[in-house]
C-alpha cells in the first residue's frame, strides 16, 4: 500500500513510517519540522537525541531498503499538498500534521489561533487533495480521546443511538473537549465527517488515548532511527514525563488530586492499531471513529506504577502532587468503549509496567539531557491565562 | 449600555446599530467592509443602494444624535480588538464579524479555509479581549439554526438531558451542519462554550433562523440609513431572493423538492430578539443558547406566499424548481424549540405575508439594480465541488 504520512518527523509519524516500511508498505511523508521548534520554544528538547531529517532519511533507506520520499514543506500550502498527491498517488493518508499540545494552545491568543487555524487548514488541504486527486484513498486521522472530555455517561465510539422525546436517532456523541487544542481536534472531526458525507470520502478518525513509550522494535539498532521523547509541560505526555522524572530523581508530579482517569496505550500498540485501521480501510463515504487505547487508569495510579518499576531498578523517586494548571474535573466518572480495534485484531503487547521498564532503561543513557532541561518539567501555562510556575501541593490530595 | 458591534457594516450589523441607538444605547462598531467585496466577487450588489461607510456614519449621527465610533479594521488583528475594548469599554459585544455564507464557503479550498479560519480567529480575538479587558461584558454571538442540521429528532435550545446506558447527563445537543460555513459556526459555539467555562465569561449564542426583510422602522426616512439586501446565490437568504425575483418577474426558485423546513424571522424580529438577549444578559460563566425564529415553513410554502403577495400587487410570477446544488435532505422531520426568547418577551411583529408586502414595495424602486445583476440569482456553486449553472427541473418535484 502507498501511504503518505503528514507530519512524518513527529513522535508518532517517525515511528509509524518505520512500522509500515517494516511491513512492506511504501511510505512517503511531509513535515515542516515545526515540532522541533515548538519544543525549543518550551525550553526543552527530546530526551532521546534526534538527528537531522536528512540523517533520519539516510538511516531509513539503509534499514528498510526503500527511499522515504520526503517533502520539507508546510501542509497549510494547498498547492504543495496537491502536488504531493499527484506525484505519490497515495492509497492511504495518515494525518499527524497538526499541533498536538493542549498547554501550547493555551499560552495566549496567538497560540490558540495558531493551533486551531493550523490544524483546520492542514485537514482541509488533505481533504480537498483527496477529493480532487485521490477520491478513493483512505484517510486515517489522529484525533484524541480528549475530544470527549469527561461527560458523566459512557463514551461510545463516535456515535450513539438515542431516544429523545419519543423519537430515535443515531447522532454524533457530544464533545466536551478541555483545551483549545482538543477543540481543534473536534473541529477537525466534524469537518472530516462532513467531507465523507458530501464527497464520499473514506475516513477513520482515531480517538487516541494518552500514548507513552520510547520506541518500537528495531529502532534500537540504529540511534538515527530513534523517535523523539518529549518531557516538557506542553509536548510530554503523562507517563513519558513521569519516566523522565524518574530517571533524574525528580518527583513524579500528578496534577491536583491525580484522580483524572484516561485511556492509555504504549507507542507500539498505537502503531499496531493505526496499522489495523490502514489495512482495513473504511468504505467509500464512511466516516468511522475508533477509540484507541489499551486500558484506563487514573494519573496517580500511573505515577505509582512508574515509582514501583523505577524503585525495582534502583531509582528511588517520590510522588509529589502539583497545583493543577488546567481547568478539569479531578474526580469523575469515566467509562469508554474501545471494542472496534479489538474486533479488527488488536492485541495489547504487554502490561504497562513492562513498557515502563523498557522506557526507564532507554532513558537512563540520556539522563544528562533531561537534567539539562529539567526546568521544562514544571508547568507554568495555566488555563486561566496566568503564566507562573505551579507549586507543589502541601499534601497529596489523593490517597491511593 | 455601551455596545460594540463587530461587523457593523453588514445586513444585521447596520440594522442593529440603528435599533439600539433608537433605544438609547451607546453604539460602536468595526468592519473591514469585506461583505461588500464578497458580494462583488459573486457578481452582484445589494438590491438597495448602499452608500459609503462615511456617509452611513454621517446619516447615523444626524438621525440618532450620537457618534457611532467606528474602526475600519480587520478583527483578525488581535491588537486592534484589544485597543477597541480599551478605548470603548463595551458592556456588551455583538459578534457579526464573520463570513456568513454557506455557498461562499463551498467554492474551493481557499474559500473553505478562509471562512473557517476567519470566523475562528475573529471569535478568538473577541473572547481574549473580553478575558483580558472586559471580563464582565456580555457576548451576543450570531450562530445559526443551520448548526443543528436536520437530525430526525426534536431540536432543543443548545443542550439536552439524555439517558444513556442508565446514566443521565445534560450535554450539548449534537450538531449536523450542512456546509463549511455552518460548521464554522459550530466551531465557534464550541469555543465560546469552553471560554465561558474556563474564564467565567458571559455569552448568548443565537441560533438564528433564516432572516428576511428590507428594513426596520426608521430606515425609510433617510436612504443613507438603508441596510443592504442581497439576492445573489451566496449572500441572499431564501425570502430575500424570492422577493427580488418577484420584483423583476424572474421565476421563484426553490431548490430540489423545496420541502426543506427551516425556521424564519423578519429582520425587525431579529433586532427585537437580539435586543432582548442584550438587555437580559447571561450570568457570569453562563453559556446559553437561544433558538431565534418566528415560525417554521418549508421553502416551497414560502415561494407560494411570495407568489401570492406579488400577484396581489400586480406582479405575476411563476415558481420553477431548480436542481439542488446543495447536499441536503429535501424531505425530513423538523421540530425545534424556540421558547426562551418568548419567555424574555419576544412578540412576533406580524405575519410573514405582511413583511413580504413591505419588502416587495421597498424593492420595486430598485428593479433595475436587480435586473442588472440577475445572473447572480442562479446558483453555480455545487456542494460536490462542480461549478456550473444549475438548471430548472422539468417539473416541480413538490406539489403543494
Amino acid at each position: 500500500m502507498r501511504i503518505f504520512i503528514a507530519g512524518v518527523d513527529g513522535y508518532l509519524g517517525w515511528s509509524l513510517a518505520q512500522h509500515l516500511a517494516a511491513r512492506g508498505h511504501k511510505v512517503a511523508g511531509a513535515d515542516i519540522l515545526f515540532r522541533r521548534e515548538w519544543v525549543e520554544e518550551m525550553g526543552s528538547w527530546s530526551a532521546t537525541p534526534i538527528c537531522s531529517i536528512e540523517d533520519r532519511l539516510a538511516a531509513f533507506r539503509q534499514r528498510y531498503g526503500q527511499e522515504l520520499q520526503f517533502w520539507p514543506g508546510d501542509l497549510r500550502d494547498y498547492d504543495l499538498v496537491e502536488n504531493i498527491f499527484r506525484e505519490f498517488q497515495p492509497d492511504s493518508i495518515v494525518h499527524f500534521g497538526e499541533c498536538p499540545s493542549a498547554p501550547f494552545s493555551m499560552i495566549d491568543v496567538h497560540h490558540s489561533v495558531f493551533v486551531q487555524t493550523n490544524n483546520i487548514t492542514t485537514t482541509f488541504n488533505l481533504l480537498y487533495a483527496m477529493r480532487n486527486i485521490r477520491p478513493d484513498a483512505h484517510l486515517v486521522k489522529l484525533g484524541t480521546m480528549g475530544e470527549y472530555g469527561t461527560p458523566d455517561v459512557d463514551i461510545p465510539e463516535g456515535f450513539f443511538e438515542i431516544e429523545f422525546r419519543g423519537r430515535r436517532a443515531r447522532l454524533p456523541f457530544p464533545r466536551l473537549a478541555g483545551s483549545w487544542y482538543h477543540w481543534s481536534k473536534v473541529h477537525g472531526s466534524n469537518n472530516i465527517m462532513f467531507a465523507c458525507k458530501i464527497w464520499g470520502l473514506r475516513a477513520s478518525d482515531i480517538m487516541q488515548g494518552v500514548v507513552f513509550g520510547t520506541r518500537i522494535d528495531g529502532m534500537e539498532k540504529d540511534s538515527r532511527l530513534l523517535t523523539r521523547v518529549d518531557f516538557d509541560q506542553a509536548f510530554g505526555t503523562a507517563i513519558n514525563r513521569f519516566c523522565c522524572q524518574g530517571v533524574i530523581g525528580h518527583p513524579l508530579t500528578p496534577f491536583g488530586k491525580g484522580l483524572q482517569r484516561r485511556g492509555f496505550l504504549p507507542l507500539r500498540d498505537s502503531m499496531q492499531c493505526l496499522t489495523l485501521a490502514l489495512e482495513n480501510p473504511a468504505r467509500a463515504g464512511e466516516y468511522r471513529v475508533f477509540n484507541q487505547f489499551q486500558e484506563i487508569f487514573d494519573i496517580s495510579e500511573l505515577a505509582h506504577k512508574v515509582q514501583k518499576v523505577a524503585c525495582q531498578m534502583g531509582l528511588p523517586v517520590e510522588i509529589r502532587h502539583l497545583e493543577n494548571p488546567r481547568y478539569e474535573a479531578e474526580e469523575h466518572y469515566y467509562q469508554a468503549d474501545h471494542q472496534q480495534l479489538f474486533d479488527l485484531g488488536y492485541k495489547p503487547s504487554h502490561p504497562v509496567e513492562t513498557e515502563i521498564a523498557i522506557m526507564l532503561q532507554d532513558l537512563l543513557p540520556h539522563r544528562e539531557r533531561i537534567l539539562a532541561k529539567q526546568d521544562a518539567l514544571i508547568p507554568d501555562i495555566h488555563w486561566s491565562g496566568q503564566r507562573s510556575k505551579t507549586t507543589f501541593l502541601k499534601r497529596a490530595q489523593s490517597v491511593a
